[in-house]
């Protein structure tokens, strides 16, 4: 299993880290990558990458879910459920497939992290199965 | 990796794809089915399959996003991050159990490709791995 | 195939099989659980456990809902669809991978079976793939 260091500076964030995981997988011909996160806060998506859309997608999150509350679970007088189901619901995971070495992603297809719960240090694992 | 071909003709429109992922599948004995969409701005769900679902999931989707605007990411006067949105939280990808070279799918489970920036000629990819 | 019975006594409920999963993951040593289920009315989702934020997932699930409708899919004059879209967008299964015989789950992270339309008698599927 291969790791990638994320640092997050926002409470919510989203930062592209398609080229990391690509340089990663580079050894694998063919196959699959597994991507994921161990963590309950935050998020990877595929999603096209762009400043604006990068700003809507935490408009949405926002949105989505500030009139559900009041919230029980509080963490450090940190009512931070948003982030608990925002990443349950979009998911912690990816799985992508490798084709000559490459990340078989569409043309806008990037893989992001979303952090709802930052700032912090988070982790990418990746695990690669060749075919 | 073998490819499907769909055409959509609506902004949004749910199709079910299941029996044309069934066909690809059906020399592979034991396996894993990886099906996947390189698009930005549709999804792919397992989902019960009947017309008036169908409608309330394109309700539902119309409705969690309509007030979370205004947005900043406009393509050709097209304000689409409800569909980027959708998409990346609803997922692109797939994977499903194949057994005896079928799809290990519940009874009212089928493969739905959601369209949500239509109409537009789309592809879906599958990859099949034995085990 | 493995299979995981789970009993669910409310209308919505959040069950933690971590345990369960688990246990049939240990004759694994290296490699890949795919953890799926059957239905288009639950999700699996991994989320941090504690009766609060169980209790907060049910909140938001209602109430991201509630405002949609009304809806046209009703079967036996239950209007289900909150369930069918929030198992499609949630998701139906997890891959989560296995090294030295246990699962790849960070500290918080832990598989809940997300009941949407119950009560009822549901079925986890597990297989894994040996890497």
């Amino acid at each position: 299993m291969k790791r990638i260091e994320v640092v997050t500076e926002e409470p919510m964030q989203v930062i592209d880290v398609t080229d990391r995981v690509a340089e990663l997988v580079a050894g694998t011909e063919d196959g699959m990558a597994f991507v994921s996160i161990p963590h309950t806060t935050a998020a990877l998506i595929l999603s096209e990458d762009d400043g604006e859309l990068r700003r809507d997608i935490i408009r949405v999150a926002r949105r989505w879910l500030q009139d559900c509350g009041p919230f029980e679970h509080i963490k450090k007088n940190n009512p931070n459920t948003v982030a608990h189901v925002l990443s349950s619901f979009a998911g912690t995971s990816l799985t992508i497939g490798i084709s000559r070495g490459k990340l078989d992603l569409g043309t806008y297809q990037r893989i992001l992290f979303l952090e709802l719960d930052g700032p912090k240090i988070r982790t990418i694992r990746l695990r690669t199965m060749p075919m």
